[in-house]
């Protein structure tokens, strides 16, 4: 567990492994991708950006977010693996998939979260898509962003709560 | 309130009017901006774009989103009304002052849907800036967009419920 994180911060190792460990599994499971977690890191000046981002409000005790951004080359080479069927441009079926690979992960992760006594309710997701956007979350709390590597092009989970 | 809506969803006149209203008030109070609410329609196939998206979800017995979509005229007219100093581009004065909004506009409309036996809480705002980028919202209910013109330019609240 250790070799994930270090940042000394709130969000706890075994929060930041739930949303590592379900990423993996879902696109495992969902587009039998294999895909590879890189160093969490805190983000602070950084900017995150995408071609498609998914996020997903989730509210319990405490309240926090969870957005996903994908470069175009990257969520192409999953969807077409999911639907197996060369996938060649940011249309409607990326949109819905995209949502459907957020809510399913935010899931997996409430299960997760939930055995730790952490119950979330997850909201609508929504999807952004245009090319090179910014993400930003509006929060004083800490931001965790976890990049992500496939064969094709990466993606980036951020996940932030306030206590 | 008749002229707001006549859409035949579930999502009934109170419920928008809770957020036309308190949009119009934010936006006079944090703004000192004269704001005009368009007919609300019913999204389909018509995408709405923006080029700063403030998101934010909303749970409770029921579960939703809302998010508000600026052209980069309107919100650099409106940001530089707030801050009394004219802004002149996209920056992270300007995603900030957006998660503001979108958080105190959720926060009335919450307090509006609490009068109607509807309690709701909210996430942490996330907000997406990229030019003319589209937002879609995940979910088979009903999507209510919400058009709204200032002297400067436009911009457009959606929201969505799943009962």
């Amino acid at each position: 567990m250790q070799k994930y994180l270090k940042l000394g911060v709130k969000m706890d190792e075994k929060i930041i492994n739930a949303f590592i460990d379900s990423t993996l599994h879902v696109l495992e499971t969902m587009a039998s991708m294999e895909v590879k977690a890189g160093q969490p890191y805190l983000k602070k000046d950084k900017i995150a950006r995408g071609d498609v981002t998914g996020v997903i409000g989730l509210i319990g005790k405490t309240k926090g977010t969870l957005s996903i951004s994908f470069s175009e080359k990257s969520i192409l080479a999953i969807v077409s693996k999911m639907f197996r069927e060369e996938m060649k441009e940011l249309n409607e079926e990326i949109q819905d998939a995209v949502g459907e690979i957020t809510n399913t992960i935010s899931g997996q992760v409430r299960q997760k979260l939930d055995e730790l006594g952490w119950s979330l309710k997850a909201s609508i997701p929504t999807v952004i898509t245009g090319k090179n956007h910014s993400i930003t979350h509006i929060t004083s709390d800490p931001i965790i962003a976890i990049p992500f590597a496939t064969n094709d092009g990466k993606f980036t989970i951020e996940v932030c709560f306030e206590e």
